[in-house]
């Protein structure tokens, strides 16, 4: 059974703390064995690549099987069904759509002072998708990944998804042919993050990794920061549902499955102004589960992390909202619009109870990668701004730099970098003769 | 002596790379001290605090002292010249300017499908930044990270600035009042970033926390990164001038110099189609480092990581400088735009010889904080960007759930998602029937 806690009760600030602190992931120390395939891929590359796939995946390479060839692909996207690929499609031609607007502006102008000003942005050269292989190898993963870079116009995208046995998802093969993937090689865990960081006679190295995985990978990812760009490292799943009493008990639930089945250590929330309400959901949810084809790890993730929490009105629950900070938002209510705009930190808004939050996990457009764990308070979703950089422009003329060029040479001297300083009283001097 | 490469030399290429990849900066290991720092912050609080800042900075707090009061702040900006408030003043002025056209701005749209679709920007609502003490105490850092921070919305600003032995520097707390800064804390080192992630009795957790620091602070943040957001871990600095022979080799000498008196490990680089003029500024550098009140530090910088390399013409000159991708990039050229359009890599570009980059430093406009050592390729400098997050909104009519749902059910039906699926079908069952 989830917790059901009320607004009204002495001990739910205590028990709202807890259930915000509670650690839902335990992740075993891989750390030291990364380090180690790291230092084996930066010292013996391809070489080192094989015998790790060989060891893990229990498939032979060579460096000319590394990659999945044109014709390998072809012959693999053909097993997909009509209805699988046009799915697919339309979900690749809805994210592309969103994410084409997102595409930052440059600007440029000259200020009072004759200062011109300004920046660009340009993307990254060459970008490395990491994507899971078994379970959970999802084809939106790969659409949400790969489609923001190729937006933001990343010349060379290179994906790793690993095949255990050989065994190879035809839509994953067909999602990355659909965002305009360069390159896929058969390889995984570390070692596919350390050869896309590093670079192997076989896989140029990329400038920013992307993409879910494993403990491995997240210990990867954080090892080779730095070196290259990584994207945020992702937690379990999370929901929040508000919800007034004027919703299908059943599609409330559903929608909190959703969340639940993806992990044990997802969470999913209910906040309700309505008790009977809520009441009607916990048992929508454990109909559900009865016949629920991943109902141990729903049950598991909604018995252990679920909570259906009681709020006397929607501003109460805003202002839990906010102190979650919830990954997924659904707003299931009279006036979702209204109470949208009264929500701080979320990472993604599904507003009314026409929008489940699967509709974004695949097809509504915005990106399915969103922050986690609370980070919705300072940071976003994926999304072209990861695959581009800015860079910015200064140019003086003698005049800029008679009007303010003195307060940079008096600040330069305030903080004693005396050479700062000389750069410019130099160009001043010839300036005023 | 720095090194001398030309580009038509059989070794230029090996000798290149070597400048690429040369280890500038020995971090010391301090992570296990850090980490129990932190530690005893989050267990003991303003305690811990107050003691480490005993031991570190030998002052003796309270609680009550934590926090530099109004009435010191006053009492310390009357220290303050004219002359330096006025340079103070302007450099704020042109940051906030600068910064406040990086404001990003909300999008919502209603597409073929009738799916309105969008996303919101919110500021972060408490940040901290991170000032060092003694030395590299410098007010325009203060301003180059609490100026974004405020034009972004963030509505409590907390600066940390170690005061060992109790000394202060009045313009670091002028720039902060200048910058809008809301609280101020006389704490530094791993203890401060501790106080600022996890909060204590006094001082009020933050959700960011920016700002440089040295090995143990970029530690803590390390560390604390995920409770919180941090910016960039920034390495020691770095310019690459290219330049024609048509420039003043003193006026270029002090404009590598300028980087070379930050720090031992920073690096200057002077990319010239004139051999004699590249040899004229070497010479330059050495008439200037006769002199210059930060020889010793500069000297080192010069002869350990300094070099001028001559190649054949500008495109050469631009192949080289995407590949060093450098923090500050000077074009002294006859027409520095055209030169510029042709780079991909760099954090700031400064655009003809007018354009000294110490007026990058102070009072340009653009911020100053920007990436190091290659991380060009892959991110940016700090921006009102970094304190702002985005929130996706999505919001479906039935005709859009009827029109896009199916997709998605199918999509996760090819994940073996069965709830994601449901959750949309039971909705189109409504809908439908």
């Amino acid at each position: 059974m989830p917790q059901f806690l009320d607004h009204a009760d002495p001990d739910f600030e205590t028990r709202f703390t807890a259930l915000l602190t509670a650690k839902r992931e335990d992740s075993p120390d891989v750390d030291a064995t990364v380090a180690d395939i790291i230092a084996d891929v930066r010292a013996r590359g391809d070489a080192a690549v094989i015998a790790l796939t060989q060891k893990f995946d229990r498939i032979t390479l060579t460096p000319d099987t590394l990659r999945i060839s044109a014709d390998e692909v072809a012959q693999a996207i053909e097993e997909v069904s009509a209805e699988d690929r046009a799915a697919l499609e339309l979900a690749a031609d809805r994210i592309r759509a969103y994410h084409a607007r997102q595409m930052p502006e440059d600007a440029q102008w000259t200020d009072a002072a004759g200062a011109t000003l300004g920046w660009r942005w340009t993307p990254v050269s060459a970008a490395g998708l990491y994507v899971p292989g078994g379970l959970a190898s999802y084809p939106s993963s790969v659409l949400m990944n790969a489609i923001p870079a190729k937006v933001a116009g990343v010349g060379r995208l290179a994906i790793t998804v690993p095949t255990p046995d050989g065994v190879i998802n035809p839509l994953v093969l067909l999602a990355a042919q659909l965002a305009g993937v360069d390159e896929i090689y058969r390889i995984g865990g570390a070692q596919a993050v350390a050869a896309l960081a590093y670079g192997t006679d076989t896989i140029a190295p990329v400038d920013k990794i992307t993409g879910p995985g494993n403990a491995f990978v997240a210990a990867a990812k954080r090892r080779v920061f730095g070196k290259v760009g990584i994207d945020m490292i992702a937690g379990p799943s999370e929901i929040l549902v508000i919800a007034d009493g004027d919703n299908d008990p059943d599609w409330i639930a559903l929608d909190l499955l959703s969340q639940a089945e993806h992990d044990e250590s997802a969470q999913s929330l209910l906040i309700t102004t309505d008790a009977d309400f809520g009441r009607a959901v916990a048992d929508a949810v454990n109909t559900r589960l009865e016949t629920l084809e991943r109902r141990a790890i729903a049950g598991a993730s909604w018995r252990d992390f679920g909570a259906i929490l009681t709020v006397p009105d929607l501003d109460t629950a805003v202002a839990l909202s906010d102190r979650i900070a919830p990954e997924h938002l659904e707003l299931c209510v009279a006036d979702p619009v209204a109470l949208s705009d009264k929500i701080t930190h979320a990472g993604a808004i599904f507003l009314g109870q026409w929008t489940p939050e699967a509709i974004g996990d695949y097809i509504g457009g915005p990106n399915h990668v969103l922050p986690t764990a609370r980070s919705a308070r300072f940071s976003s979703g994926l999304s072209v701004m990861d695959f581009v950089k800015r860079t910015t422009l200064a140019q003086m003329t003698p005049d800029a730099l008679r009007a303010i060029g003195p307060g940079a040479a008096r600040l330069a001297a305030s903080e004693s970098l005396e050479a700062h300083g000389l750069s410019v009283t130099a160009r001043l001097r010839k300036l005023n003769g």
